[in-house]
């Protein structure tokens, strides 16, 4: 697997264009599935945890198919009028440890008390610990081959029919919640079960991110412009700092001294791993550009995408500091807000919430095409599906399935064909997300709507509440429990006739 | 696979109350897998025939999943008006061969001079030629396990889209239509695929008759109406007839009259395969109960059910005729009203449209549990779910999974679910067919619609119209030319906007 590793959360692309002769290789900032996980404290969760028998292929009958795995979920009924047929609030988990999901999902739990719902979070197979293969999950495409989209929906429809005929709870109403991948089952898992789910918050769900529906540099623009915005200057330095990179490998001991300057735990062994440091730490700051302090992927302050030009803009200033010195420090908000680190590990950045099976579903199903446009602060990189696929098959043994997820789940033309079909499915999105350019940003009937935030990020509307919450973001939540309520009351009323 | 055969078409039962300590089988009139095709004249059908590189498994990534094979459809593009975005029409292909299915399904190419559209009739995997490991296809459940409806369903989207494109008629709408377990897939087909069919016209498609969504005594109930409505003694001479089978078997030449009684070509092994024989032409003679002269399962006359019940009423003055022999002319009508039987084969009636699959399906996907009550005309029969599991363990090495097809694709509380989800479904059904019954009879919604013929059979309005049809027939199909317009109407509005 090598230098094979990806931007999880659905981040995923290829950057051929800064070498003379480039390796094709995915940036990542949590490494490769051959990297450790890191011994993490793990977040406590007011959840009881449960393990469902779930069968391993839900869409062949071969004798293998029959298999039967572990998976993971998690139950709260704190606030469950179980007796009245309350709703029953499920979070389709994505590509992580279902804790962390939990964790950093408040929205459900503090909404079940207002429609004494039961909360359940399942957990996506082959991530956390649900892994059909246990150990062995990760081996091959022979036992990956099970890690996609379809069986994962298919995972949740058995689980939740399961669930509520052993709670005696079948006339339950279910309604689904997701964030990023999890958005897009979600909102799938509404469109392909709407017997089992009566609607869906898909909160920042790129379900568009596929083909050529979004302009495939949308990605790398939305990141720019949310540093211009924060400042010109900024988004300059940022722009023009790549540059600064090249000539530590045009000499014996460039590497040694670019680590130096990073302050790299370990010896770089390309300039590369130093841009893609940088380049992620722009990226998913920008991803969770939160209008409060939050620790989502990182511990961070309010608005950092802010704070980090602020950085960047300071150190301008000063005469001895290179653009490549101040980017630097302005990647130092996102790796050491916490001041905890004393060296950083640019190559080997532990995978704490177990994400690296997102590479198999961006090698097989996942494809996102992502270019780098000449007005990104990015450093300019093409999409070339033929070196993807030949990535591909050279690490995992298979090669993508292209046009695969617009066959299945749709995106094209979605307004003309879900304008007459389909109903109760909420799209949030927050502007700040680069995933919001992907997402659906117009209402397309009257129950499929986009409640969109211009100052929102990353499903922020998904996490807890806090004190310092802005009046758009309560707004927002207020909307969506209000258009939840309606689903429910339409449910109760269509159940009595 | 021994006495494994089941009725095709949909039709799948155990009947074990017969015997004193009978084995569980399923009588059937196109016999088992092991006997061999008779060499029938294909229809001459003026459609062109092609080929469609097709994916073995869809719904994983091993590497073995992404074997090709070649899947059947067939082409009329006589009436197409490509450049200007008219219609596809698709037949989405069942449990036989797809030359079958055109020959039998005229409506389509009927219709398409009106829509200006293009015909293509696909074939269902594992049926016809279309067999993904060739003649080794059913060897096992390792090859059969790719035998299922979501397999067929993603089949038709791929093939439906790659056809679109090569032929550069993305814009052009695409309407499906099928009958039977066909008009099953077509509903479907529009209730996850609707970013690729804009509606379908699903004719007798029994998608209720799963778990205890239709009573499990309907299908016999309705056949033992059929009978009753034509003729009262006729019902219940073929009622009480089935007791007169069992006194062949307590004695030593017992089999051997019983044979020459029905002009058996070879020594029957049991009573039941004179029971089977028998009950099979009930079934099918109501489910082709057509108004018209037809040639679809055998050549028969219009309203056949009637033509039996003639002949039953006829013989009943005569002093010798026990009810027995009443029913065996009448089952001749089924079996010989082309006068060209010598002898009759009462064990091993050849499988002339490949339809054995079902068998198979039956006994994974596709289990519809039915009885026989007591008023029913049938022997009375329960349904016992474990020995049909075990039996189909016992030849095929796998387990039904009981509660999929509802998981995967709804049924229970249908009007609710439907009644603000989805749209452009016409269920049409003709009451005198049983698999009626297990269909969807009430509108659901403003464009979710059920056509019922009172006198209609199994999917008549798909058949191609003659100079005898009856007034209602005539104005089912202009209804459904009608709200087809519709959809096409609302299809190019959107597309302007």
């Amino acid at each position: 697997m090598g230098s094979f590793s990806s931007f999880r959360l659905l981040l995923f692309l290829f950057v051929t264009t800064l070498a003379t002769s480039p390796p094709t290789y995915f940036p990542g900032i949590l490494q490769s599935s051959l990297k450790k996980s890191a011994k993490i404290v793990k977040p406590k969760i007011p959840y009881k945890t449960h393990y469902f028998p779930q069968i391993l292929d839900h869409f062949t009958f071969n004798p293998k198919s029959y298999k039967i795995f572990n998976q993971k979920y998690l139950i709260n009924n704190q606030y469950w009028h179980k007796d009245k047929g309350a709703p029953i609030f499920v979070y389709t988990g994505n590509e992580g440890d279902i804790d962390w999901f939990a964790a950093n999902t408040g929205f459900l739990l503090e909404i079940a008390p207002k429609f004494n719902a039961l909360v359940v979070f399942i957990e996506h197979r082959f991530y956390g610990e649900s892994m059909p293969f246990g150990k062995h999950s990760y081996k091959s495409a022979k036992t990956l081959g099970y890690l996609n989209s379809q069986q994962a929906l298919a995972d949740f429809a058995v689980l939740i029919r399961s669930l509520k005929h052993n709670l005696s709870s079948e006339a339950s109403p279910v309604v689904v919640f997701g964030g990023s991948y999890g958005g897009m089952l979600a909102a799938w898992f509404r469109l392909k079960y709407p017997h089992i789910a009566i609607g869906a918050l898909a909160s920042s769900a790129p379900i568009l991110q596929f083909d050529d529906i979004t302009p495939w540099s949308s990605f790398y623009d939305a990141i720019s412009q949310d540093f211009k915005d924060a400042s010109l200057n900024c988004y300059e330095v940022i722009k023009s700092s790549w540059a600064e990179l090249e000539p530590f490998s045009s000499y014996k001991e460039g590497l040694a001294e670019l680590s130096r300057n990073f302050r790299a735990c370990k010896e770089v062994s390309s300039i590369y791993s130093a841009r893609d440091w940088l380049w992620e730490a722009f990226v998913y700051t920008a991803m969770v550009n939160y209008p409060t302090e939050a620790n989502f992927l990182k511990p961070l302050p309010a608005y950092p995408v802010k704070e980090m030009c602020r950085i960047i803009d300071a150190s301008s200033s000063s005469p001895g500091a290179t653009k490549l010195k101040r980017v630097f420090e302005a990647a130092g908000l996102y790796y050491n807000y916490s001041k905890t680190e004393k060296c950083f590990k640019l190559e080997d950045e532990p995978d704490d919430h177990g994400l690296h099976g997102w590479n198999w579903q961006a090698c097989t199903e996942m494809v996102m095409p992502m270019i780098v446009s000449n007005e990104s602060m990015f450093p300019p990189s093409p999409f070339n599906y033929k070196e993807y696929s030949d990535d591909c098959k050279k690490n995992y043994g298979v090669r993508p399935r292209q046009h695969w997820i617009t066959t299945e789940f749709g995106g094209n033309n979605i307004e003309q064909v879900l304008k007459r079909f389909g109903s109760n499915i909420i799209f949030s999105n927050g502007l700040q997300d680069p995933w919001s350019r992907g997402s659906v940003l117009k209402n397309i009937s009257a129950s499929i709507v986009a409640l969109v935030a211009e100052k929102g990020a990353h499903h922020t509307d998904l996490r807890s509440a806090t004190k310092n919450d802005p009046e758009w973001l309560i707004e927002q939540r207020n909307q969506e429990v209000d258009i939840i309520q309606k689903w429910l009351s339409d449910y109760y009323l269509d159940m009595k006739q």
